[in-house]
Parts: C-alpha cells; structure tokens; sequence
C-alpha cells in the first residue's frame, strides 16, 4: 500500500482554490499509484476560519468541496478535514471532522474530540465533540482516523482533557495512525511535535501519518513539517519546513522502520524562515504584493525590511527615511547603506516642517507647557502619516517594526510607530533581535554594524536612549518572557531573583499598556504566547496596575 | 425568611475595591435583618476576567476574598459567585462556582454546568463544566443554586448544550432557586431575562431570586435589571437598570405572587443609559476624568459629545472643531452651538496649514499625481494627531465617535477618525443614531436641528455626501443588520428581496474591512453582535470578499 501526504497551503475561504490545490494533488498521487492521500484539517475552508463557521452558507460551501473531492475518490481513498453538520439538535451545530472519502462515497467519517479551547483555539465556539470513535478498514488495513489535538492526550495525562481518542480505537484492531491536523508554529513546536508522535507510537506500537499545513493565516503560521514515524519510533521521514510537499510513501518500508530522517531545528533560524512566509502570505493571500516602511536606522526597522524584502522581493519593498532635528547623522547613514544593501527604493523626508506646523497650530492651546511625550508622539504621527499617504496613494502596506519587548511595555506611539497593517517581529524579545540581525549577516553585512551595535534609541528628544526609561533589555525580556510565557506571578517571578520593584514596575506596565496592544495589528506568532488573538486581557482591570 | 439581593457594580481584578463594596451590602443586610444575600457571578474578581484567570496569583486573590467573606457569613448566609479550584488534575484548572457560606463555613460550592462559549463569552477557556448537582438546606428551606447560563436550557431545548441542570435538581426537593448572574446587556436582553425566567418558573412552580451585576468593564456592560419571580410567573421585583442596589425581600410574600413590577423598556432610551453607563465606567475604573473629542458639526460626534457630557459631567469634556477648507461654514456653526449648549470647553484649530505643510513635504515624491483618498485621509490623521496632542498634555482620552454603519463599511480612516480609546456609538447604527439624536432631544434642542436634519458628509472633498459612495442608511443598516446581526448569507438576504449587487457590494466591503476593525478601539456593546471581541473574523479570508 502506499500513501501520500499532501502538505499544503490553504486559505481560509478560497474554497475553489483550497479545491484545486487539493485535486492537482488527487491526480499527481494517482500519477504515482497511491492508495490513499491525506490533506490537513479543515483543509476545504482553511484553518481557522473563526466565525465564518457561524454562516450556514458557509458550510455549504465546505460541503460542495467534499463533494468534488468525493468524486475524484475513485482508484484512490481521500482523506480531508472539513466541517460536518451535527444531525441532532443537541449540542453544537458542527464537528471538526476528517472525512474518509472511497469508491467515490464517504467511507466514514471521524469527528474530533478534544477541541482545543486556549491561546489562539476557539474551537468549542464552534464544535461538538466526537462521542463515537470507530476505525476505517480500506484495502485490507485498518486504520485509526485522529484530528489534530486528538493525539495530544497520550494516556489521559493532559490535564486539558478526559478522554484519550485512541485508547478507545486501538482495541478495534489498527495497522496504522493517520492524523490531520492544522497545528501553528511556534520555535519549539516541531520539537515538541516529534516527542508527542514518539509517545504515541511507543504506546500502541503503531506507524503514524502525520499531514500538517504550511504557510500562514494572518499571524498564525503553519510550518508544514509532516512526519511519517515508523512504529519503533523512529522518523521515518519528516517533511520540509514551510514549503508545499506533496509526498508518496510505501507502507511496508515505513512499516519496517529504521530509517530517522530530521531536519535542524534552529531557534532563530526557525524564526527567520517563519517571519518570512508570514509577510510573504499576508500580501499574496490578501492580494498585495507592495510593502513600505520607515527606517530609522535602528536594529528593528532594519531586520523589519529585511525580512519583507526576502519576502517580497526588493522591488516590491520601498523605504522611508524621515529624520528630524533630533536624529543623528549616523542614524540616516545606517538607514540609507541598509537600503543600498538590500536594493530597496528609499526617500528621505524631513519632519522638520510638518512637526513646527502641528506645533504652531497648537501653541496658542499649549502655551508655555514644557516639552514632554506630547511633542514626542507628535514626531511619531507625523511620520506614521506620511507612511500612510504613500500607502494610500501607490498601494503598499505599511508594515510595523515594534519588537515584543518595547510592545510590551507600551514603549511606542499609538498611529505613530504602532501603525501598520501588520507587525513582523512584535513576537521577537529585542534580545533575539539581536540574534535574528546576526544571523541575518551571517553571510556578509546586510545590516550595517552599526545599527546593531550602538545604544538603541528612538531619538525624540535629544540624547534620548531606551535605557533612560527601561532596564536593560536582557533583564526586562527575562521578566517578559517568565510573565508572559510562563504565566508566573509577581512573587514567582522575585523568587528567581530579581528585584521586587523592578517586578513589579514592569508586570504593571504591561498590564496599563493593553489599550495600546488592542489597536495594533496583527502579530506574526512564533512563539508560545503572542500578543493578539492567543493573549485576551481585560483592558479595564486592576490587576497588578 | 429574608433574601437579599446586591445588584452591585464590580471592577475586574479589583479585589480590595470589589471585597469593601461586598462586605458593606453584607453589614446592611444584617441590619435588615436578612438570612441570606446573594451577590453576582464571579462576584470576587469580576466578569469577564479572561487570561488573568490562567495565573496562580490570581485564583490565590479571588480564595482570600472568598475566606474574608466566609468570615462575615456568621448569622447571615452569603451566596457569591468566584472560580473554584479542580482539585483533580482531569480537566481544565477551575470551575465557575457559586459558593454558600454559612455559619462561617463554606457549607456547598455548586459549579457551573452550561459554560457560554459564543460571541462574547470564553468561558470553556477556563472552566471545566459540573458534574454534580446536588440542593442546598439552610434554615428549613431547600435551595437550588444555579450560575447564569445554568438556567437558559429549559427542559433541554437549547441547542448549544446537552444538560440542564434544574432538571437534575429540583427532583431532590427544592423551595426556591437561586440564580448569580453576569448577563450583558443588549437592547433586547432584559426582556429576554424576563421570558426565560418565567419560562423557568412555569416549569418547575418555583420562586426565583435572579442577581445581576450592574456597570461596565470596557466594552461590556451590564445593566442590572435582577428579578425575583413568584411560583405564579409574576415579577415580584425588577431591580432598577444601570443602578447599584441591595434589596431585602420576605420570602413568604414572594412566594404569594400576584404582584407584577416591570420597568418599561425602550430601545432607544435603553441604548442610550447604557452608552452613559458605558463610558462613565470606562474612565472611572481606569481612573480618568477627562476626555476630548472631534465636533465635526455632523451627528455622530454630536450625540457622542451629549453622550460624554452626561457620563462625564460638562467640566470634564472638551471638544476640537477642526475645519478644513472643504468644510462648510454651517458645520463650524452647528458644532460650536453643540458646544455651548453643553456647557463644555472648546477650541478651533485649522488644518490647513498642517495639511499643506504634509502635502509640500509629500510632493516630491507625489508629484502631480490627482488629489484621492491619500489626501483625505492626511486630513484625517491631521486631526487625530491634534486631539491626541491634546489628549497626551492634558490626560483627556479621545472618543471615538464612528457609528456601526460606517464602522462596517470601513468608511472612515485608521489612526484618523478611527482613533481614540473607546470608540462610543459604533454598535449603533446610523438610522439609530438619529433616534439617539431625536431622544435626546425630547425635552428641548441639545443638538442643533441642522446636525440632524442636514445630508451626512465626511467633509473631505469639495460637496461630498456619504450618499456619493454608499447607498441611503436606510438600506444599509437593513442589510448590515441580517449580516452581521442574523449571521444570513448573500443568498437569504437577496431572497429578503434586497439587490443582488448591492448585497454583495455590502457584503464584500464588510469583509475587506477587517483589517481595520482589528485595530480599533473597543466599541460599547448595546447589540446582540457587536464588533469586537464578540465577532472573530479572519482577516486574509476571501470569503465573500
């Protein structure tokens, strides 16, 4: 028998481009004599289609795709994740499920169990969970159909959950696992992906098929990373990191095993390549292809660019330089030679004008009021506007270049620097920043030594520095990262050893800055806990503020 | 027997603050001689809570609050709700639970069965629903203890759940139920309250005592409004709306019935207490006074200023009218009347000199490219950078004053008009704007007749009408409303008989408009589906788009 798994980049909504997709697949696994193909979950509509789910038109459109996949399923069984309708008027209006399509009829179909409901998963808004579990006997094998998180509850010991999908289906007699899933990168996901595959099939002695997507929905991005374990446990084989794949495996050599077949896992690397495809899909799923941004000829604004000209090509990519009379010369120079390098279209406008005109017009209100974060966040507007009229007027999206750390303790201006219609490396403590612009000259300088080696600053009033109003980013992003990652409180964090009032200092500022967090774009998630969709905090508490 | 009800006014994580104002009710119902008072649902931290209840810290504040109130239960009963610790490690962390405390005792602890997990609500996020249902006996009377949405599946008949807990209940013997709340309000919800509670106390032939918090936690308000229905299916009792109150009532004469006191309910009048409510709460509980806003001489920053004033008081609001040269001399006039009719501080300031100033910086690069939204759009940031000049020197947080129409369309412009800290009308539609308007103007002209009666412009360009590229409200509320209120498809609302063009036209704006929904401010929720944190749509989806 042989198997192919499909490992492809939806999007949500495009059904007739999820469908095409999926048939091209469909004939070149016939092409290559293939029992069986496996696309990811929910792979008709795209994952996570969110509240779409709510329309009934919707649905139906889910349920033409499964038609036409159903028709194509002749010499060959596919296997998709799509929505299903509950028939009963108990409980939710739909499962998540993985559809077993053969002899051009649905063989059977599996609902999913365990709906992750945390972070960025809203699935039992939408969901019922399965309360039948059976397995799909085709060709002679019997195999066991799983959903994603289905697997994800090895023995009953997350504490998520109370019910284990496959200890109920392996005493039906199972040759092998199949799993659709739509799992979001994170830069120790694919480790921690492999461990739970391992765990699986050392408990049932069974071969796995694990088909993931790739590419990226807004800021959730799917690495791809399919795995075929064999059933001592060894990766057999695991597939490429972001790029489509469609691959056709001979199960009696999977079955055989002792092949291990794995990719570097690189934390920054890891990173580079995520925040890649997700400007890379933003633009091409929304129709885009033009970006624009300011360069300050800081660190952040430089890997910001580079990343969208990797993208998006360098002639998609054009820049702003617009100093004021307090940036310093070096500032401008090291935004300039970074353009050069990357032979990107750059123009330099002087804020100068704009910023007295604002002032001049509000002078009669402010009178002698001295110089304070006032006049700082007028600088930032100005600039975010003048960002914002070329992209109104030629089309390019303006893309943000906060780090984690500076948005998480609001160190930036609301419609000035936090403008744009997504973040790139909001999910990037400055620390690794600096790790990603290393990495990104590790081949030669892209980015000038000096925007990553001088004091950051954001230059808005004379000789300012980050470290005037911040502690060292190495101890801020360690307190960020225990706080927001880890979830700890204050005195879990000063029981590491920190300072109290340091502590306490920083844990408020995040908690009064999520005003500003809640109007910022999309984040581009990779890690555990990104600011957006995965991270819903109160904005009226008083909590630790 | 004597039963209390606070209906009271909670502020999220403020446990000192939500812990005094508990204690306090408890000391007057002593006074009055009561045997039990019942607060609301998650009474100790607040409602909704979200990610902060996934910290130890946390969980640790609301067990202190919940031993302090064990403490005052000494010759009074207290039922309160606040999350309870799983003590197993099967399942999510924590129940949703309505504690009794009794004789200084937690004498029972019934969790909550029915977690919402729709629209606004997240609760499965963090709750691990009931197994167990067991009655509470105190002082000879058998009491059914319920948590909020516990009583919204009669006899099973609600489709989003599979249990209903009064049924498991009230077979063990029950005298009355007790049901803690924290039920948002909509325009239609507390006539719904009331149909559900009677259908409830038709069913089973009991009283029910019905708390419900009262105030805002940012975009979410409650409005109060708790019951207590006689076995007849009378309301003995509607609490007031948008009011704290702590009431004593004696069981016997509840139990007699035949008494019927409802408070009339509005739409209009309704939407616009709770707008006040709205805003009042969201700088009281972030600790502001002040806020500011655009007078554009059009109705929607008119009704949002009268709004502001009432909640605010008029020494606390301040507006900016900001004329451009495309702005009419009426539109100066009408909102500098709106102004002193109000009673509140106001300031002109041209833009034209700031646009100019953008437009001469910008040409070098624009050349003689004609005059678009870019430009209007400068107009518009150039006025949002001057509210939050104001808004950054003096601490007034800027209103945002978009209605739903506008919001829906994606008319309007981000970090332009679209800014500000709390966006005031933008769950109301346009047609009720004007309602607003007309109702505030009851008793005498607040808002000039010529901000009501005139054709809506944005004022960006030389004799624009909203009407030049959007169709009359009239229709477009209609359409947005089976959209996005009755969640219908392009198919259902053409068969409403509405054109098919214009329908997807709508449709297709709604969609394409995401991305900049995503990052407005909070919107006051006065509908059953407003946007924001109660609407997840995706933003690269292509569906109807």
């Amino acid at each position: 028998m042989k198997i192919t798994i499909a490992q492809l980049n939806y999007h949500i909504g495009n059904f007739e481009g999820n469908l095409a997709k999926m048939l091209e697949a469909v004939s070149q696994a016939k092409k290559e004599g293939s029992d069986i193909i496996c696309f990811g979950e929910l792979a008709t509509c795209g994952y996570p289609p969110r509240d779409f789910l709510d329309f009934d038109d919707f649905i139906k459109h889910t349920l033409h795709s499964i038609d036409k996949l159903r028709e194509a399923a002749d010499e060959i069984a596919i296997v998709v994740g799509s929505p299903s309708v509950n028939p009963v008027p108990e409980g939710k209006d739909l499962y998540n499920s993985a559809y077993f399509l053969a002899d051009q009829k649905i063989k059977y179909v599996q609902h999913k169990t365990l709906l992750p409901t945390y972070d960025i998963f809203d699935e039992y808004r939408y969901f019922e969970p399965a309360s039948a579990f059976d397995i799909v006997e085709y060709k002679g094998k019997k195999i066991a159909l799983t959903v994603c998180e289905d697997i994800w509850n090895i023995g009953n010991e997350n504490p998520l959950y109370t019910v284990c999908p496959l200890d109920l289906m392996i005493p039906k007699g199972v040759d092998f696992i199949l799993n659709v899933s739509a799992s979001p990168f994170s830069f120790s996901h694919a480790e921690e992906r492999l461990n739970i595959l391992r765990n699986n099939v050392q408990r049932y002695g069974k071969a796995m098929f694990y088909v993931n997507h790739v590419g990226a929905q807004t800021e959730i991005i799917f690495d791809g990373g399919s795995v075929v374990m064999s059933p001592d446990g060894k990766v057999y084989e695991e597939m490429e990191y972001f790029t489509e794949a469609v691959r056709t495996f001979e199960l009696d050599s999977v079955m055989k095993g002792g092949q291990e077949n794995v990719q570097k896992k690189d934390k920054i690397a890891l990173i580079h390549d995520a925040l890649v495809v997700g400007v890379k899909d933003y633009f091409g799923k929304l129709g885009f292809k033009k970006a624009i941004l300011g360069l300050s000829g800081g660190i952040d604004s430089a890997v910001t660019a580079v990343l969208a000209q990797r993208a998006l090509g360098k002639e998609n990519v054009r820049v702003l330089l617009m100093p004021s009379q307090f940036s310093s010369d070096h500032s401008v120079n090291d935004a300039r030679e970074l353009a050069e390098n990357l032979g990107i279209q750059y123009d330099i406008i002087e804020i100068k004008d704009v910023y007295d005109a604002f002032l001049g017009k509000l002078s009669p209100i402010f009178k002698d009021a001295p110089f304070n974060v006032t006049e700082e966040n007028i600088q930032a507007r100005t600039r975010g506007t003048l960002l914002m009229a070329l992209s109104n007027k030629y089309g390019n999206i303006l893309l943000n270049t906060t780090n984690k750390s500076e948005m998480a303790v609001g160190y930036g201006t609301l419609y000035g620097d936090l403008a744009g219609g997504m973040s790139v490396i909001a999910d990037v403590y400055k620390m690794d920043v600096y790790r990603l612009a290393r990495y990104i000259n590790k081949d030669g300088e892209v980015i000038p030594e000096n925007s990553i080696s001088k004091p950051p600053s954001a230059e808005l009033r004379p000789d300012q520095k980050d470290s005037d109003s911040l502690p060292d980013y190495e101890i801020l992003d360690q307190i960020l990262y225990e706080y927001i990652e880890k979830v700890q409180g204050p005195e879990e964090i000063i029981a590491l050893g920190y300072e109290a009032a340091l502590v306490h200092r920083i844990l408020r500022l995040v908690n009064i800055n999520e005003f500003k967090r809640y109007q910022t774009a999309p984040v581009l998630r990779v890690s555990d806990k990104a600011f957006g969709v995965g991270r819903r905090m109160p904005i009226v508490g008083k909590y630790l503020s």
